[in-house]
């Protein structure tokens, strides 16, 4: 989902960018406008996430799945271990990407538990000798949100942030590599984030692609080959609309207050219940069930019809998920909480 | 640049796709809606260049450099060799990468001659154990296009048709893979076609990314990970364009019309002058060069306040360039045409 402003922005400048008689799609990634474009989009972000400037951002192709790669391919160092937490099914594709390159060590994993929860802070095993020690602080199908940065001491902390970037303040000196698919909080498909610490770029393993080492990018500012052109113009836009709303703090504030609106629906009702242990409910994704899960099929029928749509659960866990992202309006919500209420007492 | 019947039709229906409610920025990749637009266009595709059966059509990231990459991971297989034409920078480009994983046959080359043709036929020099044979059927920035297929015999035949594919048919079956940065004949930045021959997909060297593995992306239908899907949308669009307009044959017509008035126009000219050999001239990049190197920024200048943007030569060589891919109307070369020769007549 994107922000509605957003489109309508896009709408309007889609032929002819700021009166310079292009369409962004169509701008060279090297000329002027583009350039302006890139920079800015780039500042608006440092902005939003207060990035220290020993960090690259790179805006980059392949999604969080060639971050899974690239990630051990310019981390090992020699090493030839790292250390994963293992919260769900994203996690569990950055572990056996990582496998492909490393030894994978678990430091922590509630996958006994049906992943309703993250291991606590104090249960974390990190294994010394890590390369890095990587999570997933928000679990997309799961519904599972860490509610604590894992302290890695002087190992680089990695986390896939696909799913929450820019719900809330982070503090980015905590980490070593953040990065993120767009497709959920930032733009379309298609573009992915890369936020790396300056010393952690430049010594990739032997024998693999160029596109795969960091510094091919950071050294081009994200423009050895044509980028995303346009992905990259449209998180520009979703930038400036979250610093427009407030920056983070504000996002953050309006995310807890849908989230608590959604989860209180569903905990006041025997009707429908959602798996996750409190303190780890995610803000961005709320999977719930049915009473009857028979009537799975026919809710998400009614919903459609009542203008709410993509509630269907991922299709290995079933059951409904609604992503209550940024750019989904508290009125949607509501919408989402009543509709429940009057499926509940007229099916 | 995209044809401007396309950004308008994405204009109109940005905000609400066909009456979805939503636009197909935010669709899900494996909803039905943004599946009936992803085969659409892979039969659309596969119409125009009458793709055979025995072909994948993927729709993936990363560009033509990450092609570099996938080509020798996918079809070294044992062997440690592989063939390459050098007709210029893009060709140049594809042999570094593939450096990296073998060693590079040069089977001909015409760097001698600063890049202002290709080897004959006759003159190729391919290496009975290459791996797989590679070349550039259009250098972009030479302006430099092969006015025939390589005969490689059971050697795989790898081109990279970034610039000129869709602008004239060709017989896919001579070919073991072609792929394709979309942004020249096909869409927006982002999207990467690659078309691939079936016994060629499925035995990548060890040690590489998933994403570099063609069958990863070939099993899942190009949705390993999500796709581009407003690119993959956009290029949909391009396709139906070029249908309507006739197909292959068609634009192949209108390309040659554009092609010769332009070079018509440099060569009846003392003062402007294009370096390439005429079999070999580009049907969509045409560099050309003033008498007076001196007066380039001015022709830029005065041409930019004629609605001719985008007319500068690729920083690694200077002078000027027009690309008049298929997207360029005739109207469009006969207002260069118009241009040149007032600007000869009065500076």
């Amino acid at each position: 989902m994107l922000p509605t402003e957003v489109i309508e922005q896009a709408q309007d400048e889609i032929l002819d960018w700021q009166s310079s008689g292009m369409s962004v799609m169509e701008m060279s990634h090297r000329g002027q406008e583009f350039t302006s474009i890139a920079t800015e989009a780039e500042q608006d972000l440092r902005d939003l996430l207060s990035i220290p400037d020993n960090y690259k951002v790179l805006f980059v192709q392949g999604g969080a799945s060639s971050q899974f790669a690239m990630v051990p391919v310019n981390l090992m160092r020699g090493k030839s271990k790292a250390s994963y937490i293992n919260t769900g099914m994203w996690s569990k594709k950055a572990i056996a990407e990582a496998g492909r390159f490393l030894k994978v060590h678990i430091a922590g994993s509630t996958e006994t538990d049906g992943f309703t929860s993250v291991p606590l802070a104090s249960e974390l095993d990190i294994a010394p000798d890590s390369a890095y020690v990587h999570y997933t602080p928000n679990e997309t199908i799961g519904g599972v949100e860490f509610d604590y940065v894992p302290d890695t001491g002087d190992i680089p902390l990695v986390a896939d942030m696909s799913s929450n970037i820019l719900s809330r303040p982070i503090d980015v000196s905590k980490f070593g590599i953040i990065y993120a698919g767009a497709q959920k909080n930032i733009g379309p498909a298609g573009l992915t984030i890369v936020i790396v610490r300056d010393d952690l770029i430049g010594e990739p393993i032997a024998g693999q692609p160029a596109m795969f080492d960091y510094k091919t990018h950071a050294q081009a500012g994200s423009m050895y080959n044509t980028p995303p052109t346009y992905a990259w113009y449209l998180a520009g836009l979703v930038f400036k609309w979250l610093k427009a709303r407030g920056g983070l703090q504000a996002m953050a504030k309006a995310n807890q207050t849908k989230a608590e609106m959604l989860y209180a629906a569903i905990d006041g009702s025997d009707y429908y219940a959602n798996p996750v242990t409190v303190r780890n409910r995610s803000w961005m994704n709320v999977p719930f069930t049915l009473a009857d899960s028979d009537k799975d099929e026919f809710f998400l029928k009614e919903a459609k019809l009542n203008g709410l749509v993509t509630l269907k659960g991922h299709r290995s866990v079933g059951g409904m998920r609604a992503s209550i992202y940024n750019a989904m309006p508290l009125a949607g919500v509501e919408a989402l909480v009543e509709f429940m209420r009057e499926f509940e007492k007229n099916v």
